[in-house]
């Protein structure tokens, strides 16, 4: 039975646990202890924002999953609300077994509930097997996603 | 000679239109006259956040240009905020000058300002001369974007 939660400080271990073990976005994320302080900053800004949502999915108390929820005002399409989900990491061992398909289910959900007209996301392009499943959701690739890193990376 | 600064709720008329103008992204946009109560609403939202930016170009007294700046805290990178351009639109009459690398230019800046440590944005696959201008201004065409429509659309 997994349940789906806003994160409490006290999740950030774990959070960033999962983070870490990600090879293509997590290699300069360190989930030690000690937890680099810069996390907890990060988490009060998200925390404080009533646009932005971290979540965990837990089961039997221990955080298996994790996501950012983040709703967008904008012009666009008369004034429409977007709903932005990043940072969707699953544990290792929790995977296949539909949790990713329940997870995004939920998102998509929280869009709904919060007047969104349209979701959305971006992977990287190396994440082959997450695109085919966004794909097999019913998501559109219609859009090319470009980063500029502005610091070393 | 272009300046920029954070439009003003005189400015939606001119903002509306450039983006009604758009055969991709603005099918459902209407400028109006009158102009959807819904705009204002929107840009009400965008004004009332610290963390979202509309902003205008503007030459000789008239919007030229407008784009979207919103900054996004997140745990990922040790908790470092990124920055997202979104709805970058250009008058017609304008194109060709450069006004849009000198926007994206100006943009990657306020992201700076900002400690982002990346600045990112999707761009639809119709839209393959926009994809060469950000691989040229050095952006990375690294990830897909996927987006999910909640109504018709």
């Amino acid at each position: 039975m997994v349940t789906y939660r806003d994160a409490t400080a006290a999740d950030l271990p774990a959070i960033v646990l999962l983070l870490a073990e990600d090879q293509i976005g997590g290699r300069r994320d360190d989930p030690g202890p000690p937890l680099d302080s810069a996390y907890a900053a990060a988490f009060a800004a998200i925390d404080g924002d009533p646009n932005q949502r971290l979540i965990v999915a837990v089961s039997g108390g221990t955080v298996i999953g994790t996501m950012q929820l983040s709703f967008l005002p904008g012009l666009l399409n008369r004034g429409a609300w977007r709903g932005q989900i990043e940072a969707v990491r699953i544990a290792a061992d929790q995977r296949g077994q539909g949790l990713g398909a329940d997870m995004i289910g939920w998102a998509v959900e929280q869009c709904r509930a919060r007047g969104c007209f349209m979701a959305q996301l971006t992977s990287n392009n190396d994440r082959g097997a997450a695109h085919r499943f966004y794909e097999r959701l019913g998501w559109q690739k219609s859009h090319a996603g470009f980063k500029l890193y502005l610091e070393a990376y």
